[in-house]
């Protein structure tokens, strides 16, 4: 049985609006996924970010495992009881936190994983030991040393109840160098094929499996690379790793992996998620993303608003708008809008460091993003995807 | 025109219940009023404490004085519009604030409010002068040098536009002697004066004004005091300062003050709110309290839970909880318990830094006190406080 329905394709791309079929229930394509990284949206429930309108967040595996543990939230019903949180989950392999804290800085060039990353405090951790069999780290926690392989990562994707597992891979740095990606990523295949192996022995019930593309910023390397994924029987397709050091490489490099890609498996764009991302990625073809970015910029003051020029976000701890007696963003229907706080408000609750200003944000961050996805999914299906993206990117969306 | 209705007393003691009828609506009494300290309920929006049930919350004068300032707040609408909060609102004056900090750890032993004010930061500023005009003090947020008379705070809360002000009063220490107790309520009459000639001259229209008893915790001068305040032209009295060192004198002190008043007018019992001194308060005749407790202790990963062996509360930060797979409180109808998060996953939140377990401790905390003091109004309509009162002490209140 598919999991994945597409139901229209644009005619001026290859966007497609389609819907994921997931033992939790369904999601609607293209979404945007809210990290939930930690089995909590920051500052939210989780819960929430259903009545913001959002059918899956993202479980962090790494971080999972390192605490409460993934056999301490199997003893508890699993993470969706965990967290209160009944539709689908997808989790992240780890992957992408192990080798953060080996590839270190270098994590800073992709796609603004690093911040998350770091804010996260990983940087406090260490790779001991990167072999066939796994990596050896350091807890950023304790400082314990800890393993983590293909299985491992399987296992508490397994333990955690995912709808949805990604592989375990080795996200390389883009300082790597050829050699260095060419054999990581090779053994990110091999890792591809363990994880599968232990799946289809040991996978829970319901639960599909993505593989990642890797292989840094080389055509071919990225080339083969989403051939050799797409040669596996992997339900799902996602893009991680390195994907360049500007938007542009970065959507070539997409492109070179989307184009391996058959049409039928859904594609996930791993830690993608700034407004114009959002817009271009959907036109190239892909059905999910996750990134940090709504849930971090709230909680640094910054909120999301429709002003190309300014990266689509204004920083309310600026002292200009100590006195502006202005919504957040004007006619703007999320709840936190809704209610008529003033720039200036929200300016003082930030900098009396009040926690209800990092909720507030967040709230209108995802709110933001979620209505930008149910207009590029209602443009797709009407077949005006083209004006619908010219206008966001114009900055008339609100 | 009475802004005081008397509903019903209460046969077996002075408890009664009633209506404030303030400029924005209607407060059902007796009522616990939530901190609203900073324009905020800390980790909630303040009309989340309507939803909670609550008909006011109360603002701080020397917070809001000092940032965003009062002339800002004006400015914006007055305090109410500012932070979205459309019911009563009443003011406390800055004179605890300002003494606080002066008195120093002497404050801890009054009422717990030192904890609060510790965790305000303004053991950071300092009083550099106590005059008969007013307190010079320096400010704990940028060192500048400070002057709040009663004049001052008057003028403040004209700006904030509350519904209930208080006057300007010294909270005299516990320590600061018989001597130094008398000569400063003596002042704190004065004071009072100079509040209600502003007021009458200046005062915003619906604003109503509350006297504040001092006179420490000898007998004479406390009853002086609430003599003094009580032939003042006030709409209501509170109750303030250096109650005593534990909740027998505390109570004994707040009954002399309360011998000592007329019965029309509303008291407020200034900073306290535990659960069994709210149920002891009601009793005595008190209508409304206030008390950073439940949202203080939020903060601190404690929960109110009806366990009068533990001062009604338990630390889910305590490692025994980690993995309970029980609710916060069973039975408990507030938001927070009523999506079944278990004390497992509240702990993990807690070491986990989250905010979120923060706020859902605040709100199961408020509403706890929301849903007692709404028992303890129908008990009294219904002629049945003393077994209500009897059941609550003993525990058997959820």
């Amino acid at each position: 049985m598919s999991h994945f329905d597409i139901q229209t394709r644009d005619p001026s791309s290859r966007a497609r609006t389609g819907t994921l079929k997931l033992a939790h229930g369904e999601v609607r394509t293209p979404a945007f996924v809210p990290l939930a990284t930690k089995a909590v949206v920051k500052t939210l429930e989780v819960r929430e970010a259903a009545e913001l309108g959002f059918d899956m967040v993202l479980g962090n595996t790494f971080h999972l495992f390192l605490t409460p543990g993934h056999e301490l939230i199997a003893q508890l019903g699993g993470l969706h009881r965990f967290m209160g949180w009944k539709r689908p989950v997808i989790t992240d392999s780890g992957g992408f936190q192990v080798f953060s804290m080996g590839h270190g800085t270098v994590a800073d060039e992709i796609k603004g994983r690093a911040a998350q990353a770091a804010s996260a405090g990983e940087r406090a951790g260490a790779i001991l030991k990167i072999e066939e069999e796994g990596v050896t780290f350091r807890s950023y926690l304790d400082g314990s040393t800890q393993f983590m392989g293909p299985e491992t990562s399987m296992e508490v994707q397994a333990a955690l109840g995912s709808d949805i597992a990604l592989v375990f891979d080795e996200c390389t740095p883009f300082h790597g160098g050829r050699e260095y990606t060419a054999r990581s990523t090779e053994r990110t295949h091999r890792w591809l094929d363990r994880c599968l192996d232990w799946h289809a022995q040991s996978g829970p019930e319901g639960q599909i499996v993505y593989g990642i593309v890797q292989g840094g910023v080389e055509e071919d390397l990225r080339r083969w690379s989403a051939q050799e994924v797409a040669a596996r029987k992997v339900d799902g397709i996602a893009i991680g790793g390195t994907l360049g050091e500007h938007k542009d490489q970065m959507f070539e490099v997409v492109d070179w992996a989307l184009q391996e890609l058959d049409e039928a498996r859904p594609r996930h764009l791993l830690g993608i998620g700034e407004i114009d991302d959002l817009v271009r990625g959907v036109e190239l073809g892909i059905d999910t993303f996750d990134c940090a970015m709504p849930t971090r910029i709230g909680r640094h003051g910054m909120a999301v608003v429709p002003d190309p020029g300014h990266r689509w976000r204004v920083d309310l701890a600026k002292a200009r708008y100590r006195t502006v007696d202005e919504p957040l963003l004007e006619g703007c229907p999320c709840p936190a809008c809704a209610h008529g706080y003033s720039r200036a408000y929200l300016h003082y609750l930030l900098k009396a460091r009040e926690q209800t200003a990092q909720r507030l944000l967040t709230i209108h961050n995802l709110a933001y993003l979620q209505r930008l996805m149910a207009e590029l999914r209602e443009a797709i299906d009407a077949g005006r995807l083209a004006e619908t993206a010219a206008a966001i990117r114009g900055g008339a969306f609100y």
